[in-house]
């Protein structure tokens, strides 16, 4: 191997001073929010007792470019920008003629991606007086990372922590409570809808759906208290945005640009982070660039599912929101990638599917930890189970390039890293895991239940 | 908080090209090591079984600069230069006047300062033919590190792994094996040491001077095999040393330079890394500087050992050293800081000291783990139990420049992340950690126990 250059590190001035808002972009306008009582698009008011008004601003914003405020910019400099990698030793291991990039978000505190927009919700809470934040977490990513933005701006932070995470990795409810938030099994005694569902059957082990149901029931009753929602919104996307705006940098860094770039989905804001800014050069005539989004055979929301409007939780709360989706009563298998088990999609990645802007495949899991061992043991860096998928179709792409001998650039998200799922890695090597497929009478009985909404 | 600069990234081109000997600038030698055996200084050919030649002639060297290998360099670049942080939210916490930086090892795959040597070892032996590494491990920091650095030099690592450890810490192994090294719990069936402690004690948990036994018989016994140990050596600190160099131009970007020097200390590698760099300046007539070295309370090597020559392993196969020891035979409380357990330190840090370079306090692990959450919730990064022990140290240093109402300028040694580790933060917020003073009946029988060198 040559002295050639592997990673591409900005200065740490060169972070982005403004998100960036595919909306603006984009041929057709999103599908309106809608009112669940009503049937009517929300207003600002509507959200007003869920989020400070900067980010509903933000939610329905068609600004191109929304400017990023210091203090943001300030806590974002202790890991950002974060670095893109030449993957030259996966090229090697591969013998492949493609030419092989991942951006790495696995170097934040809590270790992904998440803390991009944890950090921007803190600070506009805590500017416009908010006294506390409620959120959920499934596998705890999401959770630790509002902690920590929390811990930063002074702001207590309630977690509702699907329950068998709670019990079963007790490591992120530390980390939680490292960073000083409070950290509750969900469903719990403390909400309506925790006491309705422990009412039907005290040994719930919950769900994101309950769990979004208890923070957002709280952040409603209480003042003083607002809401955080880790993924799906267009304002969390936005705040993602820094990851392919820093990618576009390091690119011209490298004197190269993707034709393809990889995520993986599972309420979209980590696909849409990275690949909206590549799209947004492509619709304002720039160059072309293939978006795939990667997600479990075990929750095929994107491949399988339909878009329709529905509902972001299970007890109905949220407004409903047009999206691809499996039916807000679709359980998926328990697969260890946590984070892309969520019924819905974000409406803007699924938007953008629906203009076919993008591409969307379903993996199976086995699959997916072989990719990731494979890139662990060219790279260094284990990934995270969520981040397997975008590795497993990267690899795919790049064993394509091999097979038709073409040279392709193919950029990769890694999402995260994954010193906090090693079970899952140790339950691969065991022979414990198993794949998924998506449970057909399930799904076809969940989609059947998708709420009527006359305004589609 | 204005728009200053929190983070000094150096570009991957600044990987320093040769590493610091600090045994050139010592106003005196390093006493002999000695073979057991015969009393005698050993030779590169007693050495040879064990390690490649061009490790042992580091061992030996008393050049200023060693050149690190290009492909070494390569590697290092995955994640080097690590980043040197000025922890201004924590400055604000304690009120101080101090400048508080912090040089973060975190950032490496395995998550700690290991890999800094690893890769060196790993590549060494590649080019010299060693087919496969043997070495021990106890929480498993230096063991993934190994595994790591082996799977980029296509060596086969083989970690005798504490048994206790391997038991509870089954996300260490797995991380293990996810760069491919086989782990096999510590005594084992494998070995000659292995068999005879299990002969007197089948339900025996295993220990770190056991599990070297283990480990450095197999090297010696296999021609194609070599042993890797992840601290106290000469070349080991060498290593290290990476990471004080880099620390120097970082300051030198900020334009400010340590007064004060903090690292925990349990084999030695990273408190010497950190500090010898400095330490050098200043023999050479440069800057002055104090260098601390913290250690836990349970396990005092620095603090209440002896400086006196010993034995680096329980079944006493290890060559003769002259270090600070508690005895071969002494067995620290369980702490929670697994790294910082070793009866032993490091003979050139050993040697520092005893010339009167640098300063050794001894703090208790709730005191650390109190500084830890406090820096977690300041800095939003989680310290490793054992990096607790400086951040604990450099705090105390900061509250005292408030109570004399001056400004330093102080440098911790963040050695990893917490991430693996968080059973310690849970059980320290549930009240389950205790402080532990060192055993002083035991310390006495051990010391007492101490080989008679008549070289002494």
């Amino acid at each position: 191997m040559t002295d050639e250059t592997l990673k591409y590190n900005l200065p740490e001035d060169r972070i982005p001073k403004a998100w960036y808002n595919i909306v603006a972009d984009l041929p057709e306008p999103l599908a309106p929010v809608l009112h669940p009582g009503t049937g009517q698009p929300v207003g600002p008011d509507d959200l007003a007792p869920l989020f400070p008004m900067a980010l509903i601003a933000q939610e329905v914003s068609a600004e191109r470019e929304i400017e990023i405020p210091e203090p943001v910019r300030e806590v974002l400099k202790l890991w950002r920008p974060s670095p893109l990698y030449r993957a030259r030793r996966l090229e090697q291991a591969l013998d492949t003629p493609a030419k092989i990039y991942y951006k790495y978000e696995g170097v934040s505190p809590s270790g992904s991606h998440k803390p991009n927009t944890a950090v921007a919700q803190a600070f506009y809470n805590a500017e416009e007086g908010t006294k506390r934040l409620s959120t959920e977490t499934g596998a705890g990513q999401w959770g630790s990372s509002l902690a920590f933005a929390g811990s930063l701006f002074g702001l207590p932070v309630d977690v509702y922590m699907v329950k068998i995470s709670y019990q079963q990795k007790p490591y992120r409810r530390s980390l939680m409570e490292t960073y000083g938030a409070r950290c509750v099994a969900s469903p719990s005694e403390e909400t309506e809808s925790g006491r309705n569902i422990l009412a039907e059957n005290p040994d719930s082990t919950g769900s994101l759906g309950i769990a979004i149901s208890e923070a957002v029931e709280v952040a409603a009753k209480n003042p003083d208290t607002k809401y955080a929602l880790g993924s799906v919104l267009n304002h969390v996307l936005l705040h993602q945005s820094i990851i392919g705006l820093e990618a576009i940098e390091q690119f011209d860094m490298a004197g190269d640009y993707p034709d393809i770039v990889v995520g993986c989905a599972g309420g979209g804001s980590n696909l849409a982070g990275l690949a909206f800014p590549f799209l947004g050069r492509k619709l304002r005539g720039g160059e072309d660039v293939k978006v795939l989004a990667v997600e479990p055979t075990a929750c095929p929301t994107l491949t399988r599912g339909k878009y329709a409007y529905d509902f972001g939780d299970t007890a109905n709360l949220t407004p409903l929101v047009k999206m691809y989706t499996l039916g807000s009563t679709f359980v998926p298998e328990g697969i260890h990638a946590g984070g892309l088990r969520y019924h819905g999609m974000a409406p803007l990645v699924s938007h953008v599917l629906d203009l076919g802007l993008l591409e969307a495949r379903a993996e199976p899991q086995l699959d997916c930890f072989a990719a990731g061992v494979q890139f662990a043991r060219a790279e260094g860096i284990v990934p995270a189970p969520e981040s397997t998928h975008a590795v497993k179709e990267g690899i795919d792409e790049a064993l394509k390039c091999k097979e038709e001998g073409v040279s392709r650039t193919i950029l990769i998200g890694l999402s995260g890293h994954g010193h906090f799922d090693m079970q899952a890695y140790t339950d691969y090597f065991s022979g414990k895991l198993e794949d998924h497929a998506h449970d057909q009478k399930a799904l076809r009985e969940s989609i059947a239940l998708l709420p009527h909404v006359a305004a589609e």
